[in-house]
């Protein structure tokens, strides 16, 4: 037998490791025995986890500062995180994104149901966009790349620090370009016979959302010849779809100018420039300054902000959906389609549905769910994890 | 004021009115006054609600002999339930299934999403089948037909009196036909570019269930080239879909010899009998025997009857499940995708895919969850009976 070349750590002598054994991803700061040897190592140290007998459970990334303290790798403890060991995770997501479309734009690895915890790959093209939110990924920041390229032969990788969890984990927010050149103008993105332009260096997250794909594709299927208002557009991802499948005209709100002037060069890259509009503005003023002109639209869509990112926001959150559903439901013409998302992980399918319905209901209007969505098959949920589905999207006929 | 043609029931004196008032679409038998004038009424009959002030909130069906006593037709008490009012339901149920669907092969009428409670119709081109699942339907049926026939111009509508609930309601179970001539040899229907043989006069509830086609299509998304597995296929719903997206094989197991015939009968007509097969028999033991003999499939599919119809069935129809998943599972090629379906009421979609989950790990297998769907916008819910999605499919990434 091989030493390994990782340090253990061992779970307190309480803790049942049957939980491990069946599969959950990780271990908890209240699950393992925290000595000095174990305070010393650094974050994203790479160790074996054993259980309170010395049986080894597998390989786990240590995260000293998080309350999520060690995150399941590898099952067998005698394997070795290498370029190798990474080049095989990142080509068995690959193979699955290229099995299901038909260009190369998709998020490559979503973290814990990809294998790699914690890491987020988002790929546009010959163009890939990292966002290591966990220590170990910075550890093995350079062979994870140099399989990247391998696997998916992209010819330019950025690194976006961003991420809310990087800061929970102690990490750095800077952006960085770790091969090639980053792009000096948007990129363009086609989605559901749209395209998308996507600022991969200065917008939100990685600049482009891929995870409301399926949705946006329900409501381009209602779209046909008929007007839509796309609210929260950020890029113009429910507006672009919707002129893409015959939509007579498309409104994108929005309170970013930097947004609604990719959306409007996505429109324009489309050749339907004239069939769209922007308006920028707080969503709720916009929403109401509508309601007051009398605006009336065939299909409206809202895929707002999280209202409710965590517990202690739930209430203020469910309202603000409630209210957002009721402003967006008067400004939809007889017979025609609401559709309503939420990014929130607090707030459960079953809240969110009963304050939009609520929000309808108080619009004076009624109407049957026709479709519950949720983010498309590129962005996988560890079985264990399923209830971290945060993105739900509920189109209602009104 | 007109006097109403129609009866009164009233609500009891504890029962608030407010749940009716904000769009609860069923009365339960221990909410209403139930005097000898209200049990007299005959089953069907269309009544004003009153709240127990004498407040009007609308007219209801009423059905003595079920627990759900009063359905709510229309929360306009004044209204009345002729054949324009049932004209004007259909339009609009139809309109939105032609604006979603590219040929006339939809479920039209879904019961109280669709404002009409207890009422199911399936359209199959030139060909309706009504399930006139309450005692309500069976009053106004003539009015029914007409303007079924007015709004979309079919010109055979049969009545399938084979529905569960129809005992329930104390109803018959006498098929008919009530406008054209029954047809003599099964109907095609196309979906996902598939095509589906419907025998509509001796088959299963209307002899083709169109509830799992967005499920269909998204398992055709991974069948491109490579082998399928399609258990408890019934007249071949994801067997055809994968064939018809470019699937190398397609394997159809049922029980139902009847049902496998109309399978074959689908994959001749798209000039792919070459690459289906059929496998009549119990399906647990089909896989525990395609097991036995090492077969391999890179999509393995299992949509089956509802194993937990209700809640005394729940603990042996999760048990099922489990064991279907684990079966299941052991014949999916590595890196291969599994799709599994529950279309039982009881099992809600947290404890199926737990069960699921755990046949799965029994399996040895592990892997991601890529996607949950359920039933498509032709069978929309009520949203105060949103719970009531019955169907559930999950796929797998092995």
């Amino acid at each position: 037998m091989t030493l390994s070349p990782y340090p253990v750590i061992r779970l307190l002598p309480k803790v049942h490791a049957r939980a491990i054994r069946h599969g959950a991803p990780w271990v908890f700061d209240n699950e393992l025995v925290t000595d000095r040897r174990t305070r010393a190592l650094a974050p994203g140290t790479i160790a074996v986890l054993e259980d309170s007998d010395r049986e080894p459970l597998g390989l786990v990334a240590f995260s000293p500062a998080s309350k999520i303290m060690a995150r399941m790798l590898d099952r067998d403890a005698t394997a070795r995180v290498d370029r190798e060991w990474l080049r095989v995770r990142l080509a068995r997501a690959h193979a699955m994104r290229e099995r299901i479309y038909d260009t190369p734009h998709y998020r490559l690895i979503h973290a814990e149901a990809d294998g790699l915890p914690g890491i987020v790959i988002d790929r546009f093209g010959d163009i890939a966009v990292i966002q290591p939110n966990a220590a170990w990924a910075e550890v093995v920041l350079s062979d994870l790349v140099a399989a990247l390229v391998e696997v998916t032969g992209v010819t330019t990788v950025l690194k976006n620090a961003s991420g809310r969890a990087r800061v929970l984990e102690g990490l750095d927010e800077e952006h960085a370009v770790l091969v090639g050149q980053a792009p000096e103008a948007p990129v363009a993105v086609p989605m559901n016979g749209a395209i998308y332009m996507a600022d991969l260096t200065g917008g939100q997250k990685t600049g482009l959302f891929f995870d409301q794909r399926p949705n946006h594709a329900f409501a381009a299927r209602l779209a046909k010849g008929v007007r839509v208002l796309d609210v929260f557009s950020h890029v113009g991802g429910f507006a672009l779809a919707t002129l893409a499948a015959g939509a007579e005209h498309a409104l994108a709100v929005d309170g970013s100018e930097p947004a609604l002037t990719l959306a409007a060069q996505g429109a324009a890259q489309m050749g339907m420039q004239d069939r769209f509009e922007t308006r920028k503005g707080d969503a709720f003023d916009v929403l109401t300054a509508l309601g007051e002109e009398g605006a009336r639209f065939d299909v409206v869509i809202c895929d707002p902000p999280a209202f409710a990112p965590n517990k202690k926001s739930l209430e203020a959150g469910l309202r603000a959906y409630e209210r957002v559903a009721k402003l967006a439901a008067e400004l939809v013409a007889p017979d025609g389609f609401l559709g309503v998302c939420s990014c929130s992980h607090a707030a459960d399918l079953s809240k969110f549905r009963a304050a939009s319905s609520r929000g309808i209901g108080r619009a004076g209007r009624a109407g049957p769910l026709i479709h519950t969505g949720y983010a498309g098959p590129d962005h996988p949920l560890h079985p264990q994890l399923a209830e971290s589905g945060y993105l739900k999207a509920l189109f209602y006929r009104l």
